[in-house]
């Protein structure tokens, strides 16, 4: 396109962004205004994206990081032919595919769900590492950011990751609108305030005026002929640019313009404009998956073996029989055991170093590319990325996060360390899979088992050795739970998983020698969970006893009770988890100090089942 | 000191660190040991604390950002005399105040917890600022960070604001010593490349030999009078340094020292040396707290007002009637309604940009020094500091966060945007308190009533309109509920919270209807929960019906269930929910999709019913 052209495109995409707000009477038309331009460039003359073929693996990606300039991507989309006018004014509208943050769930052509700002770009660098290291078929990562969130450190994890792993397939463009939602940036237009930050993290920068069309293609061009660097082009602009009533004023954030028809006769009028995006070039089909027989490390009943080795292990041997698998680690690789995996398979490894957000981001990133990530920290931290967490079940990616040093357990490293809110956080996420496994027969067979799930899958491991109770070719359903005890005379159950599992069965001993016979239920699938195990055991015993090392809200216990809410009538239940705040101290000392161990697991039983009989 | 004493202090901080984690068999020792030269020139010759008085409003602040690095710290408490040897050794024991990692719930002179890295700086900024912006008794903010956690996109939130605020009362020193937990760092002993990032932010940036004790004394002399900026000093050092076995190697982290007799031996043996740490100037108490009636704003029932609008009003009003309330924005001040609070009062108003993790620790910082925050912005976004939020649980914070835009209610901006896990998310945390308003005058009373909490406490405002149902002098307790509709013949009770309890009233008109009289629960104290009233309801009607805008983990039906996990049978029970991942459509439309509408009550209700029955 020449210059007129592009403007006219330009020109376009600002009264359809009108028009969509328009008719949604709601959105962001302002912050799409400033981005046409830089939209109009990219889609004519830089962007290689086939609309029909979104899974094509030499496709670029675009991610659309400040996610509420929605309205632009949809008139884009349809300058592109890949929607019709039609679908564009149902934006916001139920039932639309247009929402009001743009999400991979409903439309093939994005890439993952933004909306929460500070993650379009973190994600995009996962995407680029992607291209970069694993995918290999030259395509390019643009990310369109918005200034305000710019002061999210997530921007500023991901620009150190990006260019400490020269990311040149990576190109944000920053559209420095100068005005928040509620006011001025920052920085406002000192483009060069927000260019010193990038070259400080190792990127090549451009200024240049948001509005000049050739100005843009020539910095985009820049973008693409750069080598070893990332690239970021900072872009001056004026949120709302081309209708007076709005333009460069402050207050006109998150609303339709006063005067749609007015603005649009003001941009110029509805043209019906098309643009040929670019082909990418012909590439294969993305990476073969090389298959080979799954080799499950193996342990002996009554063997101490720690599950996290369990997981480290079985994530090396998983990587073997699969070549999509890859592994993600927060700088404590040592500690979660990924380091088996990086050892075995270093091509597949991704060391992220102490940045949660970055290393959930990058899983996301990858999942988007068609990899099966394993993102590790431990559980305490994975509380760092919960938003994105969050995010990536919006997107609906399939992610799998592994959180070591569950709980009291872990012992004198203290409550920091402690991971007592994840089973809460990532029970409480759309669609995850939340998995507790207490010996590292289970655990193994676990770790392979998440792969193929949908959606966010967490599984918890533990730090100190435990016993294996369960021989390797013992096979653990998701949504399902093994009844260890059992017999036509228990008058009690006890819920446990993971570490609390080894207590229940001392506990179960010692009431049995007492008389009284316990069922004891190791729910290793926390979410989905077994009900009919669970209303079984209610039914044939009358009282539960829930045992976690977690806080008590949200846990293994609410799992528990999960069962009897559907109207039938709940069992005696008595719940014990972590009430206190736990300090310093030997493990053993802290599961006794928190009251989830053998003898507090066998004082509680006693009593319920005591009182049932009183009763 | 002169120079050699200075040195002979750093040494004595070494021994006493390879000494505390020997009797513990476990600790950061090495991490300690690079930076002993540094905290005893601070020590020495900067730091101006009253170890017997550490509220003196003039007192340094000093946080010890890698927490792992515990026994210096206490190593350093010894020196000054404000511990003895005896208790020194006890590190990580079971009861011991010296955790491994430090807190203040233990210990006077700790400003926060850590622990979980980039966190230490975040709320120093928070400090510097009450210290600059509110105290104004001329205390230094010192925080020691490790080089690995500058990784965390906290430390750059936190760099951005304490330069966009000039803060030249903070001082960061950052222990480069190479070895991060699992290897070495990004950037090694590159200092340039960390003093090119914090330049970048606006800061002052010195680089020195960690262990030449002079030049760290001219370094933060530099530091003291640089005016304008904070400073960064930027500190080679060696991991380990000083005991040949584990100097500068791999593989030492986080662990004794192989031979600690030998490396005691190493290090000159044992000193008895001790510091006189430097006067705070004197300064007159903290802030006065200007405190005169409360006013909080009155609404008549019946009127329509968003909770959000009744948050923002009373803020203000209680910033009139005590003058120790400051309000913490997310850059969505005119979305929260903070900005009701900004424009009555601007000296006590901090804008925090779009950076969630800096709000939260802006308010920890800001409470550590004695003041009364509330933090705003939307509640999905609070999930984007949840480790914050926990971490200043350990601190045992008092902080007040209020989230905003919450549930599918929100309507058309879709699932990005609505909290559906805030519920789940702040009632895991220990001592939280969780409160769920449903009218103008109940949101005005629930702002003023948590600021004398102990601990988190969160709000939940909703975005939208509701009808005001309770009169202005309706008193609502912590922990209680208010039962809105109750008769003798009550054969179900349905408990809901905030935008469900206009939901629920309607269904009960509607049953009544039909002859099923219904009892209504405003649960608005979601944590505590009011047990006796809920089982109360379970014994009286039989039948229990909870409704939540939040997703069913962890939420409101988990509260309710809480009621009865005392080994007392529970009630038939139904939980409504939001079940699937929402789209864009209007508020009306997202509660009937979501199944927590008025006509779902009511369909969920009379099935119960009947079901009891058919029983």
């Amino acid at each position: 396109m020449n210059t007129a052209e592009l403007v006219e495109l330009g020109q376009q995409l600002r009264v359809d962004s009108v028009r969509a707000a328009a008719a949604a009477e709601s959105g962001h038309p302002t912050s799409s205004m400033s981005a046409a331009d830089l939209m109009a460039v990219l889609l004519a003359h830089h962007l290689r994206y086939d609309f029909e073929r979104p899974d094509h693996p030499a496709n670029d990606r675009f991610v659309l990081s400040k996610g509420h300039a929605s309205p632009l991507l949809y008139a884009a989309y349809k300058a592109a032919g890949a929607i019709e006018d039609a679908e564009l004014v149902t934006f916001r509208k139920l039932g639309s595919r247009l929402e009001g943050h743009p999400t991979p769930r409903r439309l093939p052509w994005v890439e993952t769900a933004t909306g929460s700002l500070g993650q379009g770009l973190p994600v995009g660098v996962g995407i680029a590492l992607a291209g970069k290291r694993l995918d290999r078929t030259g395509y390019r990562v643009w990310v369109l950011c918005g200034d305000s969130e710019l002061a999210e450190g997530s921007i500023w994890e991901a620009a150190e990751h990006a260019g400490y792993e020269h990311l040149d397939n990576l190109t944000v463009i920053v559209d420095v609108n100068r005005l928040g939602q509620r006011g001025p940036t920052r920085h406002g237009h000192d483009l060069d305030a927000y260019a010193r930050r990038f070259q400080a993290f190792d990127w090549h920068t451009v200024e240049v005026d948001g509005h000049d069309v050739d100005a843009v293609d020539r910095a985009f061009g820049e973008a693409e002929s750069t080598t070893g660097q990332p690239t970021v082009v900072l872009a001056r602009t004026l949120k709302g640019k081309g209708v007076a009533a709005v333009e460069d004023r402050e207050g006109m954030h998150g609303k339709p313009v006063p005067d749609a028809e007015e603005a649009v006769a003001e941009l110029g009028g509805q043209r019906g404009l098309g643009v040929r995006v670019g082909e990418p070039p012909a590439a294969r089909m993305l990476h073969s998956v090389p298959t080979s027989a799954l080799e499950l490390p193996r342990y002996d009943t009554g063997d101490e073996v720690a599950t996290r080795d369990a997981f480290g292990k079985a994530l090396a041997a998983l990587g073997h029989a699969r070549g999509d698998v890859v592994a993600l680690d927060g700088e404590v690789g040592d500690s979660t055991r990924t380091e088996m995996f990086a050892k075995e398979h270093p091509d597949r490894y991704f060391e992220c170093y102490i940045a949660e957000q970055q290393l959930v981001a990058t899983a996301v990133g990858m999942a988007a590319r068609g990899w099966v990530p394993y993102a590790s920290t431990f559980a305490a931290f994975f509380t760092r990325a919960y938003d994105f967490v969050r995010m990536a079940s919006v997107s609906g990616a399939g992610i799998n996060l592994v959180g070591s040093h569950a709980g009291v357990a872990i012992g004198q490293d203290g409550p920091s360390q402690m991971g007592l809110e994840d089973l809460a956080m990532f029970r409480a996420v759309h669609g995850s899979t939340v998995l507790y496994p207490c010996d590292a027969n289970q655990t193994a067979r676990l770790v392979a088992a998440m792969s193929g799930l949908d959606g966010i899958r967490y599984l918890r491991t533990s730090r100190g050795a435990g016993p294996v109770i369960y021989g390797p070719d013992e096979e653990f359903e998701i949504g399902g739970s093994k009844v260890l005890r059992s017999s036509d005379e228990d008058r009690l159950t006890v819920v446990a998983a993971g570490v609390t599992v080894h207590e229940a069965l001392a506990a179960a001993d010692a009431l049995a020698e007492e008389g009284i016979r316990v069922r004891v239920v190791d729910l290793y699938s926390v979410k989905p969970v077994d009900r009919a195990t669970l209303r079984r055991a209610a039914e044939e015993t009358g009282c539960l006893v829930t045992v976690e090392d977690h806080h008590e809200e949200g846990g293994l216990g609410d799992a528990v009770l999960d069962a009897f809410t559907d109207g039938r009538p709940v069992p005696r239940l008595v719940r014990l988890a972590v009430r206190t705040m736990p300090g310093s101290a030997a493990p053993d000392e802290q599961l006794h100090a928190a009251g989830i161990d053998a003898v507090a697991i066998a004082a509680a039983g006693r009593l319920l089942v005591e009182e049932a009989v009183v009763r």
